[in-house]
């Protein structure tokens, strides 16, 4: 862990500050009933961050593409409720307006890294962004793009390696926690990792956090859903509550040994 | 040439109707003067149609960035003087309006591909869309991107082979030309291809430029400068106006080998 | 076309030399009758070189191997017979004694690119060898295979650009015709394509073989076969004899228009 | 740890038992005061296994090739001296009787890992196989390319991973850890994970071997040598003997937490 990692606020909570994130969550907010339980769960077992889709990119426009505005008021809710931060993707600079009272941290997803009009627009506000890595951006792009965050004023940017597009087809993406040791030796972003889409495969998401944990990353984000099979989008990658559980209990005495913690609600 | 190849019409010329259409300009619009200038060579040597950047979209916000709205101005009155086409990129749903009278076909960059929310946008107006593919985009997946912008009932929408992301780096990127075939056979959308960005070396041009005639495309987009070393971006692709010359005088013979011809202005 | 380039001689005719190779033939040697019929027929339509695999390098060890030693006195009948020289490839330093009166010019396969052993083999006799790009080599590093080969003593090698890998998966791998026009630049080897492996589709074979030719390669390397359905190895890119006697018929006027010819037998 | 996993014996050791396996020495043995004084150390810290170059395989012919037949003493005078089994690089089939009294393990390397014949060869004796997956392989082809070996009759094979290439430029290879999780779902071949040549910098090879812990690899291979810069080849990736110790002592807590401990010697 290196020391000059510059910590960022979400919520009550710090992601940078030497303990481990976890954010946990749908990938899509599906209705207020499923957000609330998902959220209670995940929050029982360990997680200081909400994780929840109100939008979603999807590559054709046949496919489900989140519940958009109807979400806001379940998103709020739920916060309310477990008072917890949300972590939420923004893909347009004209909802800025409209998500600053939804969202506590704009996620800019891997298809926008690269949509620099809507880096610049959030480089004007203060809320925190989780900058996910381009599925195609080389590290050095990634920092760039956080650069355009950052020029803007707004100096809480959170980093997300979410996998890279290779020629590996056994799994969605191939994870690359090189990138994160090596972020940790060149900048002082906080960054976190993504083994739901870095692997998208459920059953490959627990050695990949144990792994993202040993490399050094500040925390993880993992989808979760009652019945991954019924998900409205992602349903291969997302763990059920009981792996998510023994994803937790694995990776505590992990956390200890590498004399880390849990980031505490 | 597959004859079920839909024709997209761009100010007064086709692109996709069997002819092979030339568009050429600077990378960027650096001054009237400069913009005037290259416009009015390229249009004597054969291009029917003119690209010139407004906005670029830069890795780096340090990076020149284009004149904005100060290229506007600059641009109406080049085409107004050449009576030729423009094809200029846009980066942002919100530029939309503002630019409707300034060019005659909205570019959609390679990092723009995946933001659909501009897709969407353009799938609402009446204007042609040249949709670069991604640098890291399955065909499958820019097809998708251009059913973005057919389902919202913009039928006009012009496909650009631009290179791909590889490990080779002897080249900026790798071009595909199977991509340009492959579509013949799957789509009815025309598709051209940018040398200038596909190979990154003016040198290689010329000879990639035969080929994409020789493989079928409906045209090539190419960058010219009269002096590429002094270009405010990307010069190391740029055509010097011998250069281009050389090249429209090599693809005559083989259009008419291939029993094609340029796009009449 | 680079008037530096080093022709090479295979039996009575050169690669390399202005005119444009045709190379044609079965994927693999399957039988007497197949191979002397197949051989034929390319001959009649313009091939000046047989291809037709002896050992069949596959990815499974459960795939067809080759006939291997069987298809040796195969080889030297059909090439006495269609005085037409032999390239075929060779996967072992143990097989060049072997295979020095079978085989005109031995081909390095894509796997064996790396095979620093073999190609110091090589280096050490007189034969020409056609050396394939390895599937995920930089240019540098193929260029610098061939050295292995030259530094031994043996100036006549063949470069064969034949797709690399890439996350693209419409096509079997992506023809990088960039790396032909680069190597013209940097390099006295001829080089040539084989469109059969660069796309793996047989309906993409023709387009990319007049790319090919417009790129400025020495040569195109074609799978031919009577039945691809019932083709024994990759039956999926062979051509038809009608598909071949097309390609042939559209390649000549494109020839001509490039100021070439084909090789003569 | 998936207890499916096959265990291999090299020398008086094992891979693949649960206990997590240290092979460590330089990239190629430069003498023999070298090579003993590395291997005594690294013992000394925990590594049961050598490892040791007597050829190096080298994209340039004018690169150094390492010692060849002139490293086969020094190798086995330090495995008398330090009772610890060698694993080194067989290139060439050719090889195997000569080195079978040399090497206690034979490595093939990741130029290698399509070079069935020599495969082919290594599945006719009796003596372990780390096979190294090929740079640019998909984890099926190389499943398939141990297939080879085993299908042969040799049933000792270790597989390692040590990164593909992908676009990206930070690291020398992007080491893939999904590989490992992945192989322990569907294999039972035990995986160890080169971070050396994974990453391609000393200053990674830390927090990447933790990861290796932690995602279940059975290992990890390392190089080290006493003064990096003046390593004959590969000087960036190896470790100094106070980084080897560092990273020793880092694993341990954590193999602890995970239930597991190092090989002993």
């Amino acid at each position: 862990m290196d020391h000059r990692t510059q910590a960022v606020k979400i919520g009550q909570s710090w992601i940078g500050d030497g303990r481990f994130a976890v954010i946990a969550g749908p990938c899509a907010i599906e209705s207020l009933e499923h957000f609330l339980e998902v959220s209670r769960f995940v929050k029982s077992r360990g997680a200081a961050f909400l994780r929840g889709g109100l939008f979603k990119l999807r590559t054709s426009p046949e496919s489900f593409q989140g519940l958009g505005e109807v979400a806001y008021a379940i998103a709020r809710k739920v916060c309310t409720e477990t008072r917890l931060p949300l972590m939420a993707e923004i893909t347009d600079p004209r909802q800025v307006d409209r998500l600053m009272d939804v969202v506590d941290c704009f996620q800019v997803g891997s298809r926008n890294m690269h949509n620099y009009e809507l880096l610049k627009e959030l480089g004007k506000i203060k809320k925190p962004i989780l900058l996910k890595r381009g599925f195609a951006a080389l590290v050095k792009e990634w920092i760039l793009a956080a650069e355009y965050i950052l020029k803007g004023g707004n100096e809480q940017v959170v980093l997300c390696e979410r996998g890279i597009r290779t020629f590996e087809t056994s799994t969605r993406n191939t994870l690359d926690l090189n990138s994160v040791a090596y972020i940790k030796s060149v900048s002082q972003l906080p960054v976190i990792v993504d083994p739901s889409h870095g692997t998208g495969l459920s059953s490959l998401v627990k050695p990949l956090s144990l792994a993202a944990a040993a490399v050094g990353a500040d925390g993880i984000m993992i989808e979760v859903h009652p019945r991954p099979t019924e998900a409205l989008s992602d349903g291969a990658q997302a763990l059920t509550y009981e792996q998510f559980e023994e994803l937790v209990d694995q990776l505590n005495p992990l956390l200890k040994a590498l004399g880390r913690e849990f980031t505490a609600v």
